[in-house]
């Protein structure tokens, strides 16, 4: 941690805050400069509060060397974290094809979306029981019962389920879901987050519409700080202001994300684009630029979803778009 | 609401929707252009999935005419609302100076920047015990032990009490919080949303870093429609990619929103600029403005505060903008 | 063209707005309803200024129908343009692959890269000669004199070159260039727009960093509108709060301008993401999602490049980057 | 400056860049940590192209402790920048009351106008003749017969005019302006930037919707580096998520660029939120938060307006306006 001062510091302040900051177990570099002086701090400087020692009256900016997360940071853990749900591998090559209806409509609807989607390849079933609306007049999921039904899609076609938890008291309801869902609007409800970081399921952290990727990783880390390190990443696009889609996909989280974790990253084209047409140019490219997963909403009748229609793809889409994927997998090997 | 059907839609598709509309129990209007048919509805259409009609390969665009939020709308309910807090009243002219530390950090502490900031006109005291970090090892609040100083402090003092909560389980420690805040990070949590939603008490709700007035309204729907309407809105500070300020404070969401709703409005310039110099200013800037409240961090010494110090100001800093600000609201009686 | 009106909208009001749209040779149909009245206007609304109809009193909102751009509008032209560059085919399955240093700064560097990039497959050779920098102290370009190498470099090797133009009085320099750049801050440079569209070159048109996908075909109308229809689209990120990457890469504008325009899209991953490591990814994700064109910034010495040398990558890694790129086109036919 | 150096960089590579500092004329102060070297360079660093250093590959990151921008630092001019327009003084206490159309449409109109906003206490008449829009087809102004009224309209009532250059062509009809205003959409035109540098006129700069405050203050600094020192600062929003405002009016800035430059700083509310209904209560803020102007559209039939109506005020809406303007700022005195 670099710490600058203001050239108006006097000898005394500065030699204050060098005694703080060896009292927290820091060495403190000193290199003063015709206009500043800056402080080298050497040691454990991941529990001091940044924001704290900026808003000392004698400090010009404070600059991180080393990151504040570490359980999710490559550099203490060189090597891809590959999170096995049931057969299916996650990260370190393995590739997640998950796919499923937007919500879980009914007992019909989810065993034929699923069974569909595993002829063409997905390893994994999505499906919202629970559901975050903007509106409270919206369709709010079928809840516990949509639980129910997807719970008897993986009996009856063997896929594991991954699915949005929105309240810690559900903990119970989802022992036997494989992949808990942290919504994009959740990402940083941190007592949900150490709620589920509690658990020993894998979990899937969704980046929230206006979050950097660094605090997508002090997340995680909240997750991890408690205990479970099963944490796969999930893009699924962030604000910007453009308005022809509904976010703007950052693919670039892919590569950049690879360098600083070690955790494995799955892209979701569906929400991010908000439109069917969009979604299969996305998903190639995301497998282009080294995903290891994509989650796809596909629904027997997009027409009638009851939620989020206008993105999913017919089974026969998803079909062609499963194929392609891999031969653009096999393209970059 | 208005539906455009794409050119290309035949006259079965356009009549099987004209039906179902007709089936919900609204009135279509069918005007037909050169390029494309328009169907504008009549009726109650705020329970109409806008994402799924859009959803509908033949259809082009859909646009509300009527807003989707009805206990918030002004257009249902002219007059302002008058959130009644003890013997403060904010809203319809009511005026809230808000003031106290971000975190509560001490008895001491506590007391005496209560102490001050009410000598100084302030009408609530804020003040953290339970706090959204970031990251998992920074301070996250005294936690109930902190509720238990600011009621302490609530008692010497008399003055209301405003503190966030995190988590619905934590509710019964808030019996005598007299202003239950809801953070930005959680504006959508719409679990929490639902449980304030169940109580009597007086809610700050503060608007999301990437959310929209019409997100912000429709959060306190959330909370109105369970039956609770003392909800007061509070902007503080958007993200955009400047970085010279922490966030952008909206100003000009006060007489945005004071269209749209009757419901109270706070601004809140230390956490939207991070940078106590530019706090006195804003907090000008939101009274000339039209704003119902302004709500201000004030640390007997920033220096050292715990959390976000780089923002507070000192008691005497407080004094003189507090009384600047009654001066610019007479300025523009 | 819908205009919706607002619910107080007097009948002497409504005629008399009707009376216009039709003076101006429109048809208009009325649907009435309950709480608004809505005017569909039919024929030739693409001169009608949007925002004069909004500010009128009585309307609510315009919505268009059909979109304001004509010379790019795919619905009008319904097959790609090919733009055609020396024996180099851009759009309607043609590929161009571009390369070369961010600017040009010596006859041996700009050879030296061009005899490079070509060997490894780059179809053109871009270089900056007029470089637009943030700070006057920063280096601004070998002006003409870098015009002067680029032209040696295009005679040397057959390739043809692009590069960027910041000042419509330079247009005679530019004689011998075979694609001229507008670069992101002038995208809406509406005087140097129309310039350019008085000549018969090609034309690279970037996205500035905060404009939409339809102000970026506004401005391919400008240059069309005077009649030079030998325009490139070019994504080259866009501006958000994320700060990891210099932009982010907006990849769905791939698929979102295929369905608008006819018009070649071109990607720039070095610029969007700023950094060497992120460029591959990002140009294999481009290939995969459909872009007609990649730019990518190559240098002989990238550590010692005048400019952005942070993004730039070797002649090696644009090697390898061109031979996966191909891979990748072959695996999306 | 600081450079942080990555923990791999061998001694070669360090002492190599160390020798290339100091050939610079800089001199260098290491600071060994334990995962890292700092270098801190004393010298004038205004010249180093910072991305030019974080491209090398020993680099892990670039720290700049004084600004790159010279003549515009208050560091370097710590007394505020009075500019005087005729008798009117913008800046170190004197206020300017700029009010006109968007757009001259004839000299009935701007006549009236004119006289009618000097009344109400207008010291500066503005009036778009160039008129940059989005669409080639909306009405570009009325060009230099616009400016011939303008310049009628000033002899008419002795008020100094503001208005808008496109084309650094045009200077010659710009010789009996008062005031240039260069657009947001023109603030990094550097090349026109730098024409207008070298005129002794009063330049109005726009912040450009995307800009950085260090941004805008880098393109001050062209004008300035060419030798014009009368620049004044424009906010008029800027581009968010946002879309119930045309743009997000960033009022912060004001109390911002007072910290960091001496210029003065003017607010265009019009412009920023698009909508009449909130021109007044952003005019009132940005008194309050010590703008040293105001721009504001009038029209005397903003119905009918050929551009930006819905913004416009009438002049009796302006009158009350600068009433209250004037209040405020006696309030905050």
């Amino acid at each position: 941690m670099i710490t600058i001062l203001k050239a108006d510091a006097t000898k005394q302040q500065r030699d204050n805050l060098i005694q703080w900051f060896e009292s927290q177990g820091l060495k403190v570099h000193i290199s003063k400069g015709e206009f500043q002086t800056v402080l080298g701090l050497v040691g454990d400087t991941s529990r001091v509060d940044e924001s704290l020692v900026e808003a000392l009256e004698i400090v010009e900016r404070v600059t991180r060397v080393t990151e504040s997360y570490k359980a999710a940071n490559r550099k203490f853990h060189p090597e891809d974290t590959v999170v096995e749900v049931g057969d299916v591998k996650i990260g370190g090559g393995g590739f997640a094809m998950i796919a499923g209806p937007c919500s879980v409509e009914s007992e019909a609807q989810i065993l034929e979306i699923a069974r569909s989607v595993k002829a063409s390849g997905a390893s994994l079933l999505r499906g919202g029981a629970f559901k975050p609306r903007t509106s409270p007049y919206d369709f709010q999921g079928m809840r516990a019962e949509g639980l129910e039904l997807l719970l008897e899609a993986k009996e009856a076609t063997g896929m594991p389920i991954v699915t949005e938890i929105m309240n810690a008291d559900h903990l119970p309801l989802f022992e036997n879901v494989d992949v808990i869902q942290i919504g994009a609007r959740n990402m940083q409800n941190f007592e949900l987050l150490k709620a589920v970081g509690r658990t020993n399921k894998a979990i899937l952290l969704k980046r929230g519409l206006a979050n950097t990727l660094k605090e997508l990783l002090m997340s995680a880390e909240y997750i991890m700080s408690e205990g479970n390190e099963n944490v796969i990443l999930c893009e699924r696009g962030i604000r910007t202001f453009e308005t022809y889609t509904r976010n703007t996909l950052d693919l670039s989280a892919i590569p950049a994300l690879r360098e600083k974790t070690h955790l494995p990253i799955v892209i979701d084209p569906s929400h991010a684009t908000g439109r069917a047409s969009l979604v299969e140019p996305m998903a190639l490219a995301a497998a282009a630029a080294g995903a290891d997963g994509i989650m796809i909403e596909v629904h027997n009748n997009p027409e009638q979803a009851l939620c989020d229609g206008a993105q999913s793809l017919t089974p026969a889409q998803f079909d062609r778009l499963a194929k392609r994927v891999l031969k653009v997998r096999e393209a970059i090997l």
